[in-house]
């Protein structure tokens, strides 16, 4: 490609300050280095962390910076040494890297990956812990290793999954956050059985894809709760078949849910990042197996609190990010089980 | 036998008030009612749960009442419909009950059982919710579902576990609590695999359990953590390797275990009651998987807090009760197990 090499000049959505509006302007792209990958992104969605960091919230949050992390696009150019995608190839960039190498992936026990955390976690990539994005020679932070608000990005090889081709990326970019944490959260964190009854805390896209994991799994009840009670006709589609509004009980929400349940649900979910949600969200679950999944990120220093016989008697406390998903395993995965829906929805409408 | 049918009139040690000694004297003990039995208690040792109801810290402490829970005797006679136990049985009875009727029995998910609860909660037995216990007319609270600081008491038919007639109840009476929990909170609980690093909060009986559980598991670092340095003597007969005081540092005690394992360890065991010690237990895990039991019984109305961040990046934080033996099941079991040792043990000395 003629760009091969070169810095590209692009638009791109940069957050100089927080919580003043992006400006769109022209930014340089650098080319990538050994291990790295540029991206044009095509579509990108906008999910609460990106929202979170932009209010200046998250205290680990730099600026200037290019937010973004739920996108698909198709590979550009890559560095020297990437073996594994090629220009052309259509992608999901992931902000939860997957090396297979380090002491994380070799584990057998969780998706985090620590192999590129250092320099993601500051904003740089890891080859010279410099930024690959600058405005007129200033540098702008990259954002969770991924920052797709920009027409084209830079991200570590072990943050890139290539997927079917013929994947519509308008719509399997929503694969690059909220729907996998949801699914994963339920499939893999919690694995949910068969007739289990689920509580879910927080019906947005996080809480919609979890409803839509339970009722996969073979979930029997599956109680929604939101403080708006708008989103119950929405989450029927995905699944909830029950619904509370904690606004409309004068006592605590867990409790509601335990008289509801005859003693507490199997499984519950947190999707809002509210600490108090948190609490209920354990205390609801049934005595002596409940496990309750924190989805939700809690504001910085915000602490979470229970009385510990809640565990003793036998409830579970976990949490999950990204769903438990090895990213650049997975994701593709993923594209392919919403590519088999696809088909089959196209071969019934032919049917009809 | 004589006393089958009538009222037994033996020695018992009557806690009249909180943090009052307490006072042996005569007591009389009801026969068995339906679905209950009357046990000649031969051993019985003191756990810190017993100490704890003493103090009068537990608000659902009921005085007077007849305290203990860890301990071996004979079945003298039982009531109408007791099948599964008969005069002249060895027996040990359990705080836990098991049912095997229940939802909690039949869940498969956890050795709680509900049957009897609401009777042994509030010091009566199921069947006229009154005691059988009395001193001159007066009635004395059962505590547990066990009151075994009496030479007779009466528990429900469900809460005795029928052993080994040869086996020597003054070892295996331990076998009614602290050494079953500390292997069960291994083996049931967090179910350690061998190779693992493990951290133990507290070496007294329950956190010495806890270490011999590990190194049958094969776990490979086994770290106990006491504020009392002699500790590590006798906890290295139990299986402990390594040895923390936190007295000795000056930065938190969780900081000293992560940076001493390279990131933290595979499961940690708080064996204290203590809520701070708990969260410290929690945040001594490896991120990504590290697993936190919590064994030791906090004071009423304490707390555990931590950052959700901690769960989010993967860390479980549980608890165990009666190291989640299934008692009448598994309590025979685990005496057997006793037993196997105890002859390899003679075999070998023959062999000498
Ligand atoms: N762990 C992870 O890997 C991961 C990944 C993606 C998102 N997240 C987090 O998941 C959370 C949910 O994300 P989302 O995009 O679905 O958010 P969202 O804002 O779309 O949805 C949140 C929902 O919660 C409801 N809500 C708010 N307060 C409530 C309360 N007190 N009780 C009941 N309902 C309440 C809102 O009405 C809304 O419907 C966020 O905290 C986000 O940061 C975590
Ligand atoms: N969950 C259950 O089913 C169950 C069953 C039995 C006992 N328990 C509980 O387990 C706990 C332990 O019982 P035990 O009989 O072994 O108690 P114990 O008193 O014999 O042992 C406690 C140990 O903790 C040490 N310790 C105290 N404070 C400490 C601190 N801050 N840091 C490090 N070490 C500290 C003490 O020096 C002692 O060695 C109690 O809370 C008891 O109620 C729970
Ligand atoms: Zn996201
Ligand atoms: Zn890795
Ligand atoms: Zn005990
Ligand atoms: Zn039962």
């Amino acid at each position: 490609m003629a760009t091969q090499g070169q810095v590209i000049t692009c638009k791109a959505a940069v957050a100089y300050e927080p919580n003043k509006p992006l400006v769109i302007e022209d930014v340089q792209v650098a080319p990538p280095q050994a291990g790295e990958v540029r991206i044009k992104i095509l579509y990108t969605a906008l999910c609460h962390t990106d929202a979170y960091t932009w209010s200046g919230k998250d205290p680990e949050g730099l600026f200037p910076c290019i937010l973004g992390h739920e996108a698909a696009g198709i590979v550009e150019s890559v560095g020297e040494g990437v073996t594994e995608v090629q220009p052309g190839d259509h992608v999901i960039p992931c902000y939860q890297a997957e090396c297979r190498e380090c002491k994380f992936c070799k584990s057998g026990k969780t998706n985090l990956c620590g192999k590129v955390r250092s320099a993601t976690g500051v904003g740089v990539m890891m080859n010279d812990r410099k930024s690959r994005f600058s405005v007129n020679g200033k540098p702008i932070y990259h954002f969770m290793g991924t920052s797709t608000f920009s027409q084209y990005t830079v991200v570590h090889d072990v943050s890139v999954a290539k997927i079917d081709p013929n994947a519509p990326l308008e719509k399997v970019c929503l694969l690059g956050c909220g729907v996998p944490t949801g699914l994963g959260a339920v499939w893999n964190t919690a694995k949910v059985e068969p007739g289990s009854n689920v509580a879910i805390f927080g019906l947005g896209t996080v809480g919609l894809a979890v409803a839509e994991g339970a009722k996969t799994a073979g979930a029997s009840r599956i109680i929604g709760i939101d403080i708006d009670s708008k989103k119950y006709e929405t989450a029927k589609k995905f699944g909830v078949n029950e619904f509370v509004n904690p606004k409309d009980h004068n006592k605590p929400i867990q409790e509601v849910i335990v008289e509801l349940t005859d003693g507490g649900v199997d499984y519950s979910f947190e999707c809002i990042g509210n600490v108090s949600v948190m609490r209920a969200a354990l205390e609801c679950c049934h005595k002596g197996w409940g496990t309750s999944v924190i989805v939700g990120v809690a504001a910085s220093g915000q602490e979470i609190s229970t009385r510990p016989f809640q565990l003793v008697t036998g409830r579970v406390w976990k949490g999950t990010a990204f769903g438990g998903f090895k990213s650049r395993t997975q994701v593709p995965w993923l594209v392919e089980k919403y590519m088999k829906n696809v088909r089959k929805q196209t071969f019934k409408r032919f049917l009809i």
